[in-house]
């Protein structure tokens, strides 16, 4: 059987690789990109339910709207609301079987076979991929512990002539970093200059530790003449609800709304309206907050542990910068004293002494740095994190 | 802001224009494609999320693998067994968000734009808008009240090359056709002898209404030597238990599901697992038989009182075969004694007289049949379906 040329642009076997390893029992697993499910609010998601089966069952379990069930695009509308976006009118936003569909729909309406786009170097791995399987070249813009830096974005865009640039602002994955005050305006400021569609994905800005992080690109347009057309904000309940609703929606210009509501018909009719009253009813409780303060608290005390077990078991031969929200850490080996440098060959001896993380190279779509890892302290507990980081200590001493 | 050439190929406006007079008060509806919310087993779902969420909140509240989660896996493995497929391992089938998601999967994975791929003339609107977006070009072929002809379809295949064959050949939308036991037979010699993967899109064939249709083409593979390799197969839980859920599956050769997996990771990374353990725990309850008995005796009630209610009031106008299942009655206008042939025309003053139905003409990927309109009798109760159906006779005579 022959299949279609765009699978020849995807490359997917590093990750899968070691994804196989990490069936090995009693590993602890700092791989993932995924909450805690030991925190998920089931009680609250259960009455949701309830409420769903009892107030809209016909409704719920029927074909319903591609663009969204009407009473979760109010509900998201009045949540962008609470984060700062005032102005995002429920008819601003389609619903998307998680944000990964918004990326797709991006994808499917934007890009041509050819055209470039830049991203972070180093980014959402999916990302990539699924830019890629649209034909796209997708070009890397460095970052720093302050995220991506306008200067050099502003030269690739040049350079390139991108159809979409898409950065992860707040908290990123993999790098933690989050984008400054100063750079985001200077971000949409390059939008309007360019006219380049920006694509902000913010699925962890709600899981700050301490003091809020600035506002989102899309919260800042008003105070940037002309910036709203160009930004599109890519939202998601899975790392702050659950991710087993597949629920995330996409903000945008309304004629790349139209076009991408059109792409979703024929890629799933719509999400599960099930899931979407679902979620619409957790939201309409009132609880999101209570969830919210108490994962942020969980997943402070985790970072926190993580950042202390690694500066007192692994000392110089990593550096990091603490994040402040998120889910993940990322760490560079130093070489220092000769200590092992490169992450690839540390992540096979770490899952033969029982601890997994992801390397970094695959994060970037140019230039990896193979020095880096991710590690994420959102699955174990303080314990766990406690013995992982020191069976990294045996790994790296191995 | 530029989008991506692939949106050029898709028309959506004659539908879109239809179904925004669908809105106006006191209209009868014959012109949807979706089962009668009155018919869900809401009990029957409420109990299945209530063991979910007491079993195993966890699992099921997070993410999920790209191919399915395998409770399901293992329940649609005997599901399919119960209908005559007996060796669809859990392994051989991927879990898809709604059926419509398994066409998508199958474009992105087979078509290369430029290429042909063949439907029945006339077939599901959205899978030649689906297949249109990756680039193809929609050939169809002709089809009797015995479903597409095999003669005819060979001569096409050889013609244009297709990547593949897309036939929904039990009770098709719209035009309610069942493809005969013998023709079932050629066109999966068609496929080994032409090497061409043909789709069975498979969401009606449980909605029986007497004795149940021929065995699925999946279902004879073992008769036909080398068939099943070239065979894939879209099921849907939307027409038999609810749309709402969106829960589709897609069955075919090992190295096409590890494709359609790749493309599925990138385009909503899997299924929602909310959705699927309920989903799982519906079908482990027992009850489907009962739900099925229940669903086709009422919609076989439905079909007849249609079918009576169109041979008394319209008499010579029309011509159809009465459908033996599924949703849809495919009607011709005859024009006999210069009374309207134009399907269109007569959508328009349906319309004014409280009555819709879509005109078949859409339904054609080329040489569109402008005296054909499609019924549903799924949703009206049958006092509604005669009113409707005298309102008909009223805009024919208008």
């Amino acid at each position: 059987m022959k299949f279609a040329d765009r699978l020849n642009n995807v490359e997917t076997s590093a990750i899968r690789e070691l994804f196989k390893l990490l069936g090995k029992p009693g590993i602890i697993s700092f791989a993932g990109g995924f909450p805690d499910s030991a925190m998920f609010d089931v009680a609250g998601i259960e009455a949701a339910t309830e409420r769903v089966l009892r107030d809209e069952p016909g409704a719920a379990l029927q074909y319903g709207a591609t663009e969204g069930y009407q009473p979760l695009r109010e509900q998201l509308s009045a949540f962008m609301a609470s984060k700062g976006a005032q102005d995002v009118a429920p008819e601003q936003l389609i619903v998307t079987t998680g944000s990964q569909q918004a990326l797709d729909l991006l994808g499917k309406t934007m890009i041509n076979p050819g055209d470039r786009v830049i991203v972070e170097g180093p980014t959402f791995l999916a990302t990539i991929q699924c830019f890629r399987l649209y034909g796209a070249e997708v070009i890397s813009a460095p970052i720093d512990s302050d995220g991506v830096k306008p200067d050099e974005l502003e030269r690739l865009i040049v350079e390139h002539q991108p159809r979409l640039v898409y950065l992860i602002p707040t908290f990123g994955n993999p790098s933690g970093a989050t984008l400054s005050l100063e750079r985001r305006r200077k971000i949409l400021e390059l939008a309007v200059k360019h006219q380049v569609l920006v694509v902000e994905d913010d699925p962890y800005g709600d899981l700050y530790f301490a003091d809020a992080p600035p506002p989102s690109l899309l919260a800042l347009t008003p105070t940037v003449p002309g910036s709203r057309e160009w930004l599109a904000h890519c939202g998601s309940l899975s790392k702050v609800l659950c991710p087993g609703l597949r629920i995330g929606w996409l903000i945008g210009h309304p004629d790349l709304l139209a076009r991408a509501t059109m792409c979703k018909q024929f890629s799933d009719a719509h999400t599960s309206t099930f899931a979407q009253a679902t979620a619409a009813q957790y939201l309409r409780s009132g609880v999101m907050p209570q969830t919210l303060a108490r994962v942020r608290a969980v997943y402070a005390e985790r970072a926190r542990a993580m950042g202390d077990a690694l500066r007192s078991e692994l000392g110089d031969a990593v550096e990091f910068v603490q994040p402040q929200g998120g889910l993940f850490m990322w760490v560079r080996l130093t070489g220092a004293r000769g200590q092992e440098r490169d992450a690839n060959a540390l992540a096979k001896r770490a899952i033969e002494q029982g601890v997994a993380f992801v390397p970094g190279s695959p994060f970037f779509s140019q230039n990896p740095d193979p020095s880096t890892l991710r590690l994420s302290f959102a699955t174990a507990d303080i314990d766990r994190i406690r013995e992982g980081i020191a069976r990294l200590k045996k790994a790296l001493a191995a």
